[in-house]
């Protein structure tokens, strides 16, 4: 088939290597002026691994559109719904599959990525989502991992994991897209919190940080009518040993460099996650204890440790 | 009040340092000829720490049972059963509380401690469990954690709770006793695979092993009659991090060098713990696929690479 990829940022560059690699034929889409894109060209190479040549390169979003059967976007996920409006100008738009291959909500609405893309693009646009556990630099050594593709049409689903599913990645069906992406999402803020307990030294902490963090998030997961249960999956749960405890992890680095007042410059996308949970917290009328700590650290610049001791070591008797 | 603690490993030592720092007087009573007794007479002292004088020391059962007013007990949980029976032949042993600490499961039955415990010394036997994550290295070095004390009287989980809470360790009421035994024994179970994996550079597939590993065991209690979301709480998903990830967690270990055929000395509790879970799968007919294939390489020397890939890559489609 022929795949597009639009963003060529580490991850977006992996999914067209991937794409390749399972026999695909692949354009990769990187906004005018872009870096990452640029670097690609001139090296067909970056940080983490080399494409080959058959790989095409492009800045027009109207080619790299029209080349493919099945889009895959990785770009910011605050940026998911610029693009989006872009993506409407282009003819025969609609008959596209498109998988949002990111995690992060909306911040200003607390809104999910399939959400935002189909407010701009029609209800009845095909899209996916591809989540789940696996890094990189990981997959570059061939070591395997597990992933989840979900949408609201199990036929589009089939149709993804057909053309992605290898020995490298293991894909499973989503069957609950309202669990699957706020767990993607929020897996990202729950590992700020582990880089904190890193940071400060409360490593044993982590464990306390599973098990509560999984039960907030299954509870916003509910509230919102999705499967309490799937947030003990693949695209939370499972992602976890990627982001709590990964060196490679962003979010959970940006939580150690934050506590020891290091700046950290890549993107920490759980940041913006943080603030679209503040609405959906106000939404659906849930507490969530260790979002809401995190943010009055970050954004309000609360004491870390006092914070994080006080949120696991307040007297609070029963566990559930 | 007066505290026993019979056993002095490291766990059990550490259990007595605990409680004459959070204000007990303390008895450690060790079997007849136990090297860790001698070497704590000799020197006050283990690998890990250094105990107050205050701290009396005995192998009289008798001695340690008749001072105390809550007895601790942290040793091997095969040998439970034969301590309970030697337990039974002293005077009013029926008048005290017992706290088991231990994580394990009787592995020629199946039975969870408790149950053996209440089977020898009867079933109005005061026994609550204290469990959930925590390693002595991280305690003497003063990180805190959170922990669970369950039993099935509130009153006495209570007054264990009120006995040894501290700004150290946090108690949590346990309200599901199957689940938080089965919980406490099979994350052992866990840590092994998570070694085995570690041992094979499949880290990164320890983020399927949590989110598998929890819905097995998880359906197992619910077949037992308790809570299945007690698994995802501090007995076992919050013990994940001390136990998957942890350089101290004996059980990782063993299975890290079980597969790098390296022998490794100190017990490693889950390997009995699956022989436990041998029974079970059978006796509540419910499929336990992670502790069947870490048996089939440990006792009937599958290939444990194969075995591990074939677990996590396997065609299953669908999540749960």
């Amino acid at each position: 088939m022929n795949i597009s990829v639009l963003g060529c940022g580490r991850w977006g560059t992996f999914l067209a290597w991937y794409a390749n690699k399972v026999g695909h034929n692949v354009c990769i889409w990187g906004r005018e002026g872009s870096g990452n894109l640029l670097q690609l060209k001139e090296n067909r190479k970056n940080e983490y691994l080399s494409i080959s040549e058959e790989i095409k390169l492009t800045n027009s979003l109207e080619d790299a559109v029209s080349f493919a059967d099945i889009i895959i976007i990785s770009i910011s996920a605050q940026q998911l719904r610029n693009l989006a409006k872009q993506l409407l100008l282009i003819s025969k738009v609609q008959e596209k599959i498109f998988v949002l291959c990111m995690k992060g909500l909306e911040a200003t609405s607390g809104k999910r990525l399939s959400q935002v893309f189909k407010e701009e693009l029609g209800s009845s646009t095909n899209v996916a989502v591809w989540l789940g556990p696996g890094h990189v630099q990981d997959f570059v050594r061939d070591i395997p991992n597990c992933m989840v593709i979900g949408s609201e049409n199990i036929e589009v689903t089939k149709t993804v994991v057909n053309a992605f599913n290898s020995d490298l990645i293991r894909f499973y069906y989503g069957q609950d897209l309202v669990g699957n992406e706020i767990g993607a999402a929020t897996k990202n803020v729950m590992g700020i919190a582990a880089g904190m307990l890193d940071g400060v030294n409360y490593t044993s902490l982590k464990g306390a940080l599973m098990a509560r963090g999984t039960r907030e998030i299954s509870r916003l997961v509910r509230a919102m009518g999705g499967n309490d249960i799937t947030i003990y999956g693949l695209s939370h749960l499972g992602d976890y040993e990627a982001t709590l405890f990964s060196p490679f992890s962003n979010n959970r680095r940006f939580g150690e460099d934050f506590v020891g007042e290091r700046k950290f410059t890549k993107l920490a996308e759980g940041v913006a996650t943080l603030e679209a949970l503040r609405n959906l917290s106000k939404q659906y009328d849930v507490e969530l204890p260790i979002c809401n700590a995190l943010y009055e650290v970050i954004f309000n610049e609360k004491c870390s440790e006092q914070t994080l001791l006080d949120l696991f070591l307040r007297p609070v008797k029963f566990e559930f």
